[in-house]
């Protein structure tokens, strides 16, 4: 049997990055600064846009495109709660990539929007390698998770421009030892930008507000309309 | 430029599912049980062979095989409490698969083993789609997670046989619904034995660690020497 050597024109990483570039165009041209939220199930992310939302409603002009395997339970509590979103459902996929973000960013109201939150799927693997256009990544990591995680997951903790370590208000009940969770983190990502808080307290999430906030008018500035 | 159709000689699935098969054979041959422990990053899935360990390792001879990105973290704390351990670093790679498991299988000490745990990389989505050999799957859910998480990753609830609610030591602290969380349990796999436990406290252990001990020697029985 002859061997042929089979030439791929285009590999998938390479090609999701050219619509990445696309998708960030796009919202720069709109003045849309956009972040990728990141974590496992269950983290938060859902809960960090809500608290995020209720504390730069008066500011900000917030949107959301939520990815999930199945369901809308996320979309349908941000549009409940006033945020402009729109469900993608991967039919499995363990990950968003930037074609499904381009369709999902057709749906929304971009000239009306500042910031752009795009949750991606649950899972702290896959995601990390596929960019979205969007203008940083950041992790949600949370307590219950255990503070072994950045050891164990080191390419998304490797991936990321900024972290969020909700669930804080369950320290005294977990064995979570933050400094070795944030050693773990400094090796990995040094100087990484990180804000223990908690969405269900409250506490930490005005120091992430602010910081958000100081971020998309900073991108305003790089992108004047 | 003409098109040609290449045939697929053989998809990765149908490769993986022949090496899950062998696997299979070869413990069944050895007369040793085995489960695979699938979970999101945190969910306590070491905490739980930990816990198995310590309460059946009078009767039952257990092994583990353990998978994760990096590091060797899950697998020493094993070998410290005296389970024999092998370490897969899938190097990425975010779910386990047939042929890394055979590989590890080489390194056990099968003919002492009663009970072999796999330990999968900790992701609700991919592991699922991958068959290792094992007897059958066995999903570690957590209550800080949140109760919606049959409803956002069907897939996993649906491919497995037993299901473990580690955490519920939580439940005072945390607002999930049980009620809630085994309606969408159920919907997608009915009749599913599920075990809600503390691997904290050691509450509900014992009435999975039978469970675990009944499955080993019903097994035993379809297999005998």
């Amino acid at each position: 049997m002859t061997k042929k050597i089979i030439p791929i024109v285009e590999n998938i990483l390479s090609a999701n990055e050219k619509v990445a570039l696309e998708n960030r165009a796009r919202l720069d041209s709109a003045g849309v600064f956009s972040v990728n939220f990141m974590a496992s199930p269950g983290a938060g992310k859902t809960s960090l846009i809500l608290a995020l939302f209720d504390s730069l409603k008066d500011k900000v002009r917030m949107g959301m495109i939520d990815g999930d395997l199945a369901s809308s339970i996320d979309a349908d509590k941000a549009a409940e709660a006033g945020i402009p979103s729109v469900q993608i459902n991967t039919g499995g996929q363990c990950h968003l990539d930037a074609v499904m973000v381009r369709d999902a960013l057709g749906k929304l109201p971009l000239a009306e929007t500042d910031l752009l939150i795009v949750e991606n799927v649950g899972n702290l693997v896959c995601p990390a390698a596929f960019q979205l256009g969007t203008h940083f990544n950041l992790l949600v990591a949370s307590v219950p998770e255990g503070d072994d995680k950045p050891y164990k997951y080191p390419s998304m903790y490797r991936n990321v421009q900024a972290l969020v370590v909700n669930k804080t208000d369950l320290l005294p009940y977990i064995p979570f030892k933050m400094d070795y969770f944030l050693r773990g983190v400094e090796a990995l990502n040094p100087g990484l930008v990180s804000f223990p808080l908690s969405c269900r307290t409250g506490e930490g999430v005005p120091a992430f507000a602010d910081w958000i906030t100081a971020q998309v008018q900073h991108g305003r500035k790089k992108n004047p309309d």
